[in-house]
């Protein structure tokens, strides 16, 4: 590296988007409104997609009111204190509860992430007619991101990685912050065990969440609320390219110290 | 919003900073540097320094050989399979432990922070003489953070903010990433609860976390080895203007369900 020359990293909301409807071509229209903003891909560029409009565009929204409650999620909507039609649908997403209280439900989904309502909610979700709207997560975030990568290459001849991020709380910090849930293109991990450091020092444990910094720094730029900026290109961020998953950012059950030992694993894979 | 125009953030390292030395004028140098390579600051600027720098400056490396441990530490040590004098300033800078297992220990630091070894680590310290330096964390972050933010303002005559940050682990999630452990000029939450979002729908809960998300983007830039780039300007993020602390990131622990109930707090505040 050039020490005179600015090392720099951009991150550019891809502007004019529409709001997505089940069925829309995602990355078709993420590749021609960039274009027209003159937003042309550079190779290594990382395009980063907030779960929402993946899940709209992949038809994940549910009626609440066409979900009927098993006995076991009316049971525990009472010590959560949430509508059991909703709890249901937190169930049939989860692969077990890791801990609740009431008003705070945290799951591990099916797809191994650990989150509060197994990333149900409503919010930015058009709501037509009486019932209410709920947006799930994708199916298989990293079958999604694949998919738009491998869409948006072929659009526009040009290597790239992509992240399909939600914003995410965690213990013992306040505030939820944007983490990657589906990956393509990269390793979401840069391990830099058995580098040496400025002094010749050999690290030894250090592991980099590229994919995570990545997608933090595009949270920075979505919003939550009217700003609708639902992808964000992130341009000069080092990482490792490959074809990657998101399964390898969550923590085996038994190196984690903080999972609850004897946490509720419903019956289901 | 100009919803044609893009809206854009840039990560900007600071270039040709020196290693830093104890009593080094920290911002004068980062104003320094920043302005020869034409960097000036703009309104709103983050300016992201990574913890190290801070502590070399402020003094805050210890030389291993010169560590007593107490009779804790010495039984401390051999559970966690770690040298007794290091465990010995992990114990020193720490409220209590927070959980431990061989070759890993998880405690509360002095100035709330829950991390690994209360964030000692010699990477990226010159070693002279025959024993080992290591660097413990600056013992009020925010108080580093708010004199470094002053010391800009007064050369540059502009308004920033300040956060000084580290590469910590989380649970659940592999990986390190970039948090904030000192703030000034910012309110490291941004509460958006009783906003409404892009249908009317007043959101009940969002509380984000910008701090870290700001610390995120920064850390992509600064690596870990030998790119040396400890000082990065975060531009165009959006944050809300305040006096700011991190104190306001750590959850309370009566409001944490990851925290372990009955963890060993040392005999001290």
């Amino acid at each position: 590296m050039n020490p005179s020359t600015c090392v720099k990293s951009e991150i550019i909301a891809v502007p004019d988007l529409p709001m997505f409807q089940r069925g829309d071509d995602l990355p078709g229209i993420i590749f021609e409104r960039a274009c027209a903003a003159g937003l042309a891909f550079v190779e290594h560029d990382v395009v980063v997609i907030t779960q929402k409009v993946v899940s709209k565009v992949e038809g994940r929204a549910v009626r609440l009111s066409e979900v009927e409650p098993s006995p076991e999620a009316v049971e525990l909507a009472a010590e959560v204190r949430k509508d059991p039609r909703f709890v249901e649908l937190v169930l049939r997403e989860s692969r077990g509860v890791v801990a609740m209280r009431p008003d705070l439900l945290v799951v591990e989904t099916r797809q191994g992430i650990i989150c509060a309502n197994a990333g149900i909610d409503r919010s930015n979700v058009e709501q037509t007619g009486e019932s209410e709207w709920l947006v799930l997560l994708p199916a298989d975030p990293d079958a999604s991101a694949r998919a738009i990568q491998s869409r948006l290459e072929s659009l526009s001849g040009i290597k790239l990685a992509v992240l399909i991020i939600d914003t995410l709380g965690r213990p013992f910090r306040e505030g939820v912050i944007g983490m990657a849930i589906g990956v393509a293109g990269m390793d979401p991990l840069m391990d830099m065990r058995g580098q040496a450091d400025l002094f010749g020092y050999v690290m030894e444990r250090t592991i980099i969440n590229r994919a995570d910094e990545i997608a933090a720094s595009a949270s920075m730029l979505m919003g939550q609320t009217t700003a609708r900026l639902p992808v964000v290109i992130v341009r000069g961020a080092s990482y490792w390219p490959g074809a990657g998953s998101s399964r390898s950012i969550s923590r085996e059950p038994w190196k984690d110290m903080f999972r609850p030992q004897g946490y509720l694993r419903l019956g289901k894979a």
